[in-house]
């Protein structure tokens, strides 16, 4: 393991961070909001550090980054730029611990959305703006991990996306990596600006659509108000949430095949076929669920009904409505939808539809094989054949990720939590969703959560946005050895 | 599918059914409790039937029975046997409706213990006996099913099973099912017999003892009170059943080379010694987490704390504490041993050990394979190579397992139950433990669930009992094809 490598790319990382910190700044200097000091602090530390860091490692080689060395880069550049980020809010004495702080950075960073702030409007501007641009460029910072890293990688069935990566330079890493991530990111910058447009065109004001913007597109879930988006009340802001939420959960090399013409893309792709149609089924079976015991009219239960379902399966978060006043059944299938999550290669979590639709492919054949023993069966995924190995490494994927969910529910069980809370904060926190049921319900926040229990759900949080695999290896003694 | 040979079992265990239904017969006269014209009534109707099956089919060739065929006889016999156990509770007028006879019925051959009883007590004890005898004859069905059965019909792993099964007779497969069963059923009859005898010694009377007997060797867990084991406030009973669940909870043929003199079969076995080890650590978990919580002595905490997680681990579902009342670690860990459950080839229900196990080793090999991608590695059990396809089959079981646990939970939320009692019934169901959570919880029971519920969980009770493949590939279309 060459750890000048990594170190080289962190500092990188940190010093663009660092830059990236004078955007609170001249909106602090805007609303003279008086934490300018507190935000000018972290970003020249930020910088600087940044800036030592690359100075210290500048002749670190380059050549042949091995899977190791990748994965290392990934956990830790997450977990430094989750730290440091955490800067303005501890500087600032906003947050009374540094856990604190540091939950919220890296619940920023990893678009999970879960936040410890009680009264989030008694927060200055500058924060609140630090504390949505962080989803934004977590966002940025996920959808070239999973369209342009982890396909080379071989995390957990990524591997699969190795051909449908958009990329004008086809073979070397470096080149290829800057350049697939360039254009990935104009597509993202751009289809956040025609949402900021259409939120201003809704009535909120600049700053709220900037920071709304900032935390749809990273399905990241951070709003402005104490009562997220149900503070609008807007009928036409829920609707134009719901369509950036849905697009945001879809595989952004689709959006570029999309913009350059393929109008069919979104349907030719099988997981973005299934995605769509999962989002349209449970919004209808929760709309009829909750029409006549909730709500009177039937527009308002599609609207509550759909905002709801969209917002946790894409893993945003927002909130119009208090799900856990819902009947049962749109209870436990808002619980489900945390588990299958939105498409890969986007910026929603969970396990993703294609590992789940691939999961039920191997069910079905084992049952197949059950009936024709003899029989050769490949597992195909839009025509394609999936090979075993690949199959091999989304089932270990899905099992070990329901079995840190179980192990993490028990440990945050062990910390005084309740049985309700202690599975749906862990659930959502691996799911990077955002809210869960009980004392994290979409009402409620995840200040009363013990301070260990924080750190373990900051440590779920970035294994769920890294993908399991890159983080659990560390945890692995065989990872170590030689 | 030859359905004359299917039938013609299902009437040989009919005819059995019929006759053992005089045994409650001799306690309704002993106890003159108004119950001896509905039994009688009962196993006459049940022995004709069988009688009139038998005859019927009585030239049906048993030449090479097909996977498919032994898949039918298991499913079709273990559903008949239900419905015609349910006779005497709906004959006699203490269930309103069939559903509710026959979700008892099926609860006690399924070994679930699930009732929707609520006053026991007031029930007549030529039911009560008949109700726990169902439970001891499914017991005795489970073991010749995962021991005798189900390793030659390749269901979900139990091929591991092939070379472990005592059998004096070592190829046809008719005289060794037959030597088998009766190997095992003496093994069982023989443990089941001291526990009469240490349940006597400590002063239960000869009807308590029988049927606490009777459904603790199944890990079945219905009583003969309201408040379960709970009623009897014995110390000494409390440690007699302990043992004996965790007995009951063990490959019964470690129990048969135990009898041969192997003494040291329970540890040379490595899914015993964890069954053993996991048992041991949880209870010690839970009577810590409840040391000081619940009870202020440590005796008491250790008394109720391993029963509870012995009850449900072994999947038998009896209750002497109201954990729904104890805090969070020790109902999430009660919980998840719902999934886990006992060994395979015991009475026990659940994922089974063995599962939970190699599940564990492929997740750990997925990893390992992340840091040498060119390694082939095999995952090992007692030394031991576990073949690619028991492996695949043992997956595929746990993903189908969990992938059906979650949609029953669904189709049990949309009849109108809440988000913790659908899972948590379902769970419960599935593994063949007993009570759940919520409206289900150890101080209550199944009568509240809606009637489509109750079919529902029948099924589940079937779906969990026969090992899931063997009743869920009837809705596969594949299996009705040609
Ligand atoms: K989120
Ligand atoms: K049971």
């Amino acid at each position: 393991m060459r750890w000048p490598v990594v170190t080289y790319i962190t500092g990188i990382l940190l010093f663009a961070l660092g830059l990236s910190m004078l955007l609170p700044v001249v909106c602090s200097v805007f609303y003279g909001d008086g934490v300018l000091s507190a935000l000018i602090v972290s970003a020249l530390f930020t910088t600087i550090s940044g800036a030592v860091a690359i100075l210290l490692c500048r002749d670190a080689s380059f050549d042949n980054i091995t899977q190791r060395e990748g994965m290392a880069i990934v956990a830790v550049g997450w977990t430094v730029v989750g730290l440091y980020g955490a800067l303005p809010f501890y500087v600032s004495g906003y947050f009374p611990h540094f856990v604190d702080a540091f939950f919220e950075s890296v619940s920023g960073f990893t678009t999970t959305g879960s936040s410890v702030l009680t009264n989030i409007e008694a927060v200055p501007k500058g924060l609140l703006f630090w504390r949505s641009l962080i989803q934004w460029l977590g966002g940025m910072g996920i959808i070239v991990l999973s369209l342009a890293i982890l396909p080379f990688l071989g995390v957990g069935g990524m591997q699969l996306y190795k051909a449908e990566v958009p990329s004008p330079v086809p073979d070397k890493l470096k080149p290829r990596l800057s350049e697939t991530a360039s254009l990935l990111w104009k597509v993202y910058a751009l289809i956040s600006l025609v949402e900021v447009v259409l939120l201003l065109f809704g009535g909120m004001d600049l700053f709220d659509s900037l920071c709304h913007t900032f935390t749809t597109m990273p399905t990241g879930g951070f709003s402005t108000l104490n009562t997220s988006v149900a503070g609008f009340d807007s009928t036409y802001i829920d609707v134009v949430i719901i369509v950036f939420m849905v697009l945001a959960g879809i595989n952004f090399s689709l959006h570029y095949q999309m913009l350059r013409g393929k109008s069919l893309a979104f349907w030719e792709d099988p997981e973005c076929r299934w995605f769509l149609l999962i989002v349209l089924g449970l919004s209808v079976i929760v709309t009829f669920d909750i029409y006549g015991s909730v709500y009177d009219s039937l527009p308002d239960a599609l609207r509550y009904g759909t905002f709801q379902v969209v917002s946790i399966i894409t893993t945003t978060g927002y909130a119009t409505a208090d799900y856990e006043l819902w009947p049962g059944l749109s209870q436990v299938l808002i619980f489900l939808c945390m588990f299958i999550g939105a498409s890969a290669g986007s910026t929603g979590g969970g396990m993703k539809v294609v590992r789940v639709m691939l999961c039920l492919k191997y069910c079905y054949r084992e049952l197949y094989m059950m009936i024709h023993p003899r029989a050769v069966a490949t597992i195909k995924l839009g025509g394609k054949a999936v090979s075993e190995d690949v199959m091999r490494s989304i089932i270990g994927f899905i099992a070990i990720y329901i079995g840190l969910f179980a192990l993490c529910s028990v440990l945050l069980a062990a910390m005084g939590v309740d049985f309700v809370t202690a599975f749906t904060a862990v659930g959502s926190c691996i799911g990077n969703i955002g809210p869960g049921f009980g004392m994290v319900g979409p009402a409620e926040n995840f200040a009363l959560i013990p301070q260990a229990g924080k750190w373990l759900l900051i440590w779920c949080m970035l294994l769920g946005r890294l993908e399991i695999y890159t983080v659990i290896i560390f945890l692995v003694p065989e990872f170590w050895r030689k």
